[in-house]
């Protein structure tokens, strides 16, 4: 796939989102989203800890009255967990933010599964009630409008934050889940999948199921797996080559940053961040 | 699989093997060939830098000496490289290290793949480089009589130490150098393959090719990727459950603890370390 055949991003920020984890949450929304759109930007994926789940119209219509339109919202709550009463609390947890999801105006709800539940070594049963819990959550997904994009993490966190660890898995699950492709989407992250052996092969039998890609970049000697992720362009993923791929399968969404980066870029000005995510988006995606 | 299939460990340290990186390479091999020897272990895989490839015979002596026999040889040079000259000098390594590895009496030396090329972000390039790096040792292999064990690594360490990172790259790895089984085979270590949701069927695949099984554990909030190893027993990981795939797939070879723990383990008394090693062996693995 020559880069020849992909969306040309320059002059294009209408393609584009930031995810406002790029900027470490260290505004409120709607400061935020007024910095999103003086860059230039017209799309913004918030997260659950920046939104008055409450009463989150008083933050839609900030996030509106600056110019933007949300596209994702991140993310669940873990899904695995000891007891029965901690699994349903996580889908009703869930519950609220795809509802809150519907009143920002999001088209999908992006899950971060969770890892083992707390005092589990049972990687299989800790996966079981992954599933579960996603299933639980599809009158909610009916009723919102709001689907759920499935995003498989780094193996690295499986742990801890997710046992969902390849594209592979989140095809299977999709179609254990949801064989009509009426629910779940698949999120692809650069971070979390440059490194499948099984990437191509993944991506295009997900086909149209992709419907988000997101960018950072992975640095070539990470110090620590959580919040160490690069710039684009800064490490060694090959972006123009994964966003061929998914282009190449069918998908015509967004290409959103999103970057945790505590030392670098989240003590940097906000709005140099957000002027060097749009260069780089031009230039290196 | 339950665990009444397994082979018990209990009072048979000789179905187990000590990889000195347990003890953090702090003392001469020939004293921590005594150690080992000691806590009642009649298997050591040692690694390079303990080993004097010029004249590997006097260490070779030394180990016999202390009453133990190698199993395996940790680890090759990384096989991608910027130049035909960095690669050509990796093999030469390499060769070197199977030539020692024949003196000590190895079965396998265990290939630690490297990461991309230093210079690059072609990562299907440098993985066709390790492929051609491979497939010229096989002249070695032949000539010494020395296998080489293929060890996946976790996906974390795609860039820096290994493009090699699941069982089912290295089964098809396999399959493309070696269909007949006479060079290659593959060694499963817990830590690096726990989280593949593949583990079961991968494992089934490669069968009679795994001819090495390394134990440590995954500590739930690992603090870094690469020394920050647990103790078998002290993470996640369902030892048992590993150890009843592999055996259940045809394995008959010795369970190799390998732990790399910096701020833990390797600051510990080593013979304190073998102990528990030694017991836990036999209870959690």
């Amino acid at each position: 796939m020559p880069p020849s055949a992909l969306r040309d991003l320059r002059g294009r920020l209408d393609l584009c989102c930031i995810n406002t984890a790029t900027l470490g949450y260290r505004e409120p929304i709607a400061v935020t989203a007024q910095r999103v759109a003086a860059a230039g930007f017209t799309w913004i994926t918030p997260w659950r800890q920046e939104i008055d789940e409450r009463s989150p119209a008083r933050d839609a219509d900030a996030i509106r009255a600056a110019g933007l339109r949300v596209r994702h919202y991140c993310r669940t709550a873990a899904f695995a967990h000891d007891t029965a009463a901690g699994r349903l609390a996580a889908i009703d947890d869930n519950r609220r933010a795809l509802d809150a999801a519907a009143v920002l105006g999001a088209t999908e709800f992006v899950a971060v599964v969770g890892g083992l539940a707390p005092a589990s070594r049972d990687i299989e049963e800790s996966r079981a009630q992954v599933l579960r819990g996603l299933e639980a959550l599809m009158p909610a997904i009916e009723s919102t409008g709001v689907r759920i994009a499935l995003e498989p993490l780094h193996p690295f966190y499986a742990a801890d934050r997710s046992l969902l660890n390849t594209l592979a898995q989140a095809q299977a699950w999709c179609g254990l889940l949801d064989p009509e492709g009426r629910y779940f989407d698949i999120v692809v992250d650069a971070y979390h999948v440059w490194w499948d052996p099984l990437l191509p092969v993944s991506i295009a039998e997900a086909g149209p199921r992709i419907k988000a890609l997101h960018v950072c970049d992975w640095l070539r000697s990470t110090q620590e797996p959580l919040l160490d992720r690069g710039m684009m362009g800064d490490g060694v993923v090959e972006l123009k080559r994964l966003r061929a791929l998914v282009e190449a399968a069918g998908f015509d969404g967004l290409v959103e940053v999103e970057i945790f980066s505590r030392d670098r870029w989240w003590r940097e000005d906000p709005d140099e961040v957000l002027r060097t995510c749009r260069e780089r988006l031009q230039t290196v995606c």
